[in-house]
Formats: structure tokens, C-alpha cells, sequence
């Protein structure tokens, strides 16, 4: 499916107050996106304070859905950006906005992007899960923007570079590997290497894990190198269980 | 005065809620924007609900200044762009914010946007006084922007734009006048054709004012060149005057 010339998602990742919800729906109608996803919202679903701060953009003109994980609400986009002005030390592709929109209107997919809760931002593990990092230009000394604001910055830019690119030109670029297959992809790779006594000291599991998912998801894996890649373990995995049965001595 | 290298003035015309002026203060800090100018803010200044909406950037990151007009509030600015998303049926450029940036970013002198108030907007005897205007790219079904969402779609690419340009390229470049330069041409020139009978009908005057403001201030004049007009008008106003007194049968 070339789903190119849609809008990305939005999605707030445990988002406080209803008041920048709102105000954040309100500027993604107006800049002509409608797809918003909440995880696990403080207050709860629906929020009248999001409602009222919307000036009727909710529920006329963007959908809400709400997630428990966000594992959950990426599930079936092949594209998502982080937006985080921490740095991460992770080895990411650190983007402005103007290269964040054009990589996610190069996308043959379903993109989105990820805001964090009003204080303490994007937990590691969720920038963990992106293709990217969008990082605005902010006053070293001044740097805490309002979670609103923030949508409202990447959705003007979004608008601003203008009709989304041919879809034509898109027909011969693979399809990237939904976040959902790529998720199962690492769970099972992890699961694998967990019974291998990979993960060593365990203490050390968590970072391990990171530093993985962090290479697979900047890899960008097409939907078809995922299969093969989960062929791949199943086949090491097997090898494995049956070189234990098959070598006694082993 | 070479002053490329300053941030643009936000200058809010008429704003009502307090809520929405601390907001702009708060994104302008975070993209670098220091200087902001009321004009007849509604509830006065200063504002406790705009404090507190500002997270900390007033008082101490951005200067608030209050005016009576937005004569004065931009009497000192080289060049002005009115932020408006109604089309004026004016002849001035409309330029997108990428093209608004570039255009700020490379005059040689100090700089504003206008914001209108949040229902009704920019009235068009400021949008006359400006040089240009920039239009987002909104929604046609949803287009109203919230005051604060405005600033920051606008602060939020002033700062991605990066450095500004080498002043040592703006070097040659002439200073534009500054707009009370170009007010006190204009109304010398209004008043000179008054006397003249040049504004008939009278109920006519204020769309001949504004025909002409707006295509004087397209002009981009330079300093010297309004010195030079004002002299021409000076001198023909003479010429004019010295003639009913020369030529008594005239």
C-alpha cells in the first residue's frame, strides 16, 4: 500500500494536560494533519479541557486514538521520527526539521512522529523504537518548549514544503517493515539470545537490548528483509536446539 | 546601524488573552526571539496570567515593550511583514515563511513581524504599512491559528533557518529607511495633496491613502531616497504655494 501522501501521525507519548492536547489538535488541523495518538494519557480519554482548547478541532477534524504502549500506537507505521531536544548518545540519524519532513515524505509507508510528556520528554526506550531523531534549534538557555508548541512547529514545517511528493516517483521504493514487524522481528531475536545467555551480566540486559534496537530500527528494514532476517534466527535458533540434542559430547 | 545579525521583533497588535502573549514570550525564548512589542494589549500590561503562560521567559528572556499604535510600535524597523492569513487585495509580495525568513535575513537593519488579534486579525491600515505579507499554509477548512501557535510556526523557522547571513555580505547593501522615516514621508505627502485638493470625493481619502501607502512602502525605499522625495515634495508644495502668490491672475 503507498500510503505516501498521507499526513503523519502525531502521537503523544503520556501526555499531562488536556489544555496542550487540545491545542495541539487545533494546529494539526490547521496545518492539514488529523491522525493523533495517545498513549496512556494522564487524565484519561476523552478530556474536555482537550476538547475546549481544540476551538472545534476535536472530534471534527482529527481522529484520537488512544494506546496503552507505544509499541502500540507505532505499530503499523513504517516510518517515526522521535522529536527530542536531549541528546541521546545513541546512534541515531539527528535530523532538523526541514530534513525530518523530506525523509518522511521520501517514505513509501505510514509515518509519525513522537512527542514526549510535557516534563520529562521521551523516555530511551520509545526514542529507541524511531528511525530518526528531530531535534529543534533551541535557545541552549531557554530550551524547554511547550508540548503544543512543539506540534505546531513540525506541523507548520510539514505544511510549508508543500504538496507531498509524487507517488509515482515512490512506486519502485520498497515499502519500509511496519513497526510491528519490526518490533516482533527484535522480540524474537532477543528471546533467541536470551536463552543463548546472551544478555550477560543481566544487569546490563536493558542497554544491551537498547543498543541493539537502536542498529536494527536505523538499518531501516523493508518488510521482506524482515522475513528473511526472522527466517534467519529460527534457522540459528534450530541449529542450536538441535546441536545441543545432536552433539552429546558438545 | 548594520543590525542583520538581531532577531525580528514580534510585535502583537491589539492582543486580548494574557494566556496567549506569555505563550508567544515562551516559544520566542526557546527559538532566540527577545524583542516584544504590544500594541493596546486589552487587559493592559503587565499581565499575571501572561507571566505565568511564559514558563519563565518574562521578564527575564524576552523585553516587552507597550505602544499606543503599531505606527509606533514599528517606527523604528527597517522592514515589517504582516502575518495574515486573509487574502488584502493588496499589491504587496506574499511570500511563504521560507521566503519571509530569507527575506528578513537579508536586510540591513532591524526587522518585525506583525500578529493581529486572535478573532479578528490585522486590520488593513497596519497590513498597509508593512513590506510584505506572509501567509501559512493552512487548512482552508480549518484555518484559524491560535495567537501563540502563530509566533511560534514563524519563531520555529526563523531558528532552523541558521546563522544569519555574514553581515560583511550585507555590507553594500543599502538601509532600507526605517518606517518612521517612511510614516513622516507619507503623511508629508498626504498633506501636501490635501491642501491640494488631490483627495476627491473625501469619502474616497482613506483607500487613495492606503493605495498609496502600499505602493510606497512595496518601493523599499532607502533612507537617502526618502530624504530625496521629501524634498521634491517640499519643493513643489513651494512651487505650488509661491505660484497662487506669484501669479496673482493665475
Amino acid at each position: 500500500m503507498q500510503t505516501a501522501q498521507t499526513a503523519p501521525a502525531i502521537v503523544l507519548v503520556h501526555p499531562q494536560m488536556g489544555e496542550n492536547i487540545g491545542a495541539a489538535a487545533r494546529v494539526m488541523a490547521n496545518f492539514g494533519l488529523c491522525d493523533l495518538r495517545l498513549v496512556a494519557p494522564r487524565d484519561g480519554w476523552p478530556n474536555p479541557a482537550a476538547e475546549t482548547m481544540s476551538a472545534g478541532a476535536l472530534p471534527e477534524h482529527v481522529d484520537v486514538t488512544v494506546f496503552d504502549a507505544v509499541e502500540a500506537a507505532i505499530a503499523d507505521l513504517n516510518m517515526v521520527i522521535a522529536t527530542t531536544a536531549r541528546p541521546r548518545g545513541m546512534e541515531k540519524p539527528v535530523l532538523g526539521t526541514g530534513a525530518a519532513v523530506q525523509k518522511l515524505k521520501s517514505v513509501a509507508g505510514a509515518t509519525g512522529l513522537l512527542f514526549g510528556a510535557e516534563k520529562s520528554g521521551l523516555e530511551n526506550e520509545a526514542v529507541a523504537l524511531c528511525d530518526a531523531i528531530l531535534t529543534y534549534p533551541v535557545n541552549a538557555r531557554f530550551s524547554s518548549l511547550n508540548l503544543a508548541q512543539s506540534v505546531a512547529a513540525f506541523a507548520h514545517a510539514w505544511a510549508e514544503e508543500g504538496a507531498p511528493e509524487d507517488s509515482a516517483a515512490l512506486q519502485g521504493a520498497p515499502i519500509p517493515a511496519t513497526k510491528s514487524e519490526l518490533q516482533n522481528m527484535m522480540e524474537h531475536f532477543e528471546d533467541e539470545l536470551d536463552r543463548a545467555g546472551f544478555f550477560h551480566p543481566e544487569v546490563k540486559k536493558p542497554v544491551m537490548i537498547q543498543n541493539l534496537r537502536n542498529a536494527f530500527t536505523r538499518a531501516g528494514w523493508t518488510a521482506q528483509e524482515v522475513r528473511t532476517f526472522r527466517g534467519a534466527i529460527k534457522a540459528l535458533a534450530l541449529g542450536r536446539g538441535s546441536a545441543r540434542i545432536d552433539r552429546p559430547g558438545g
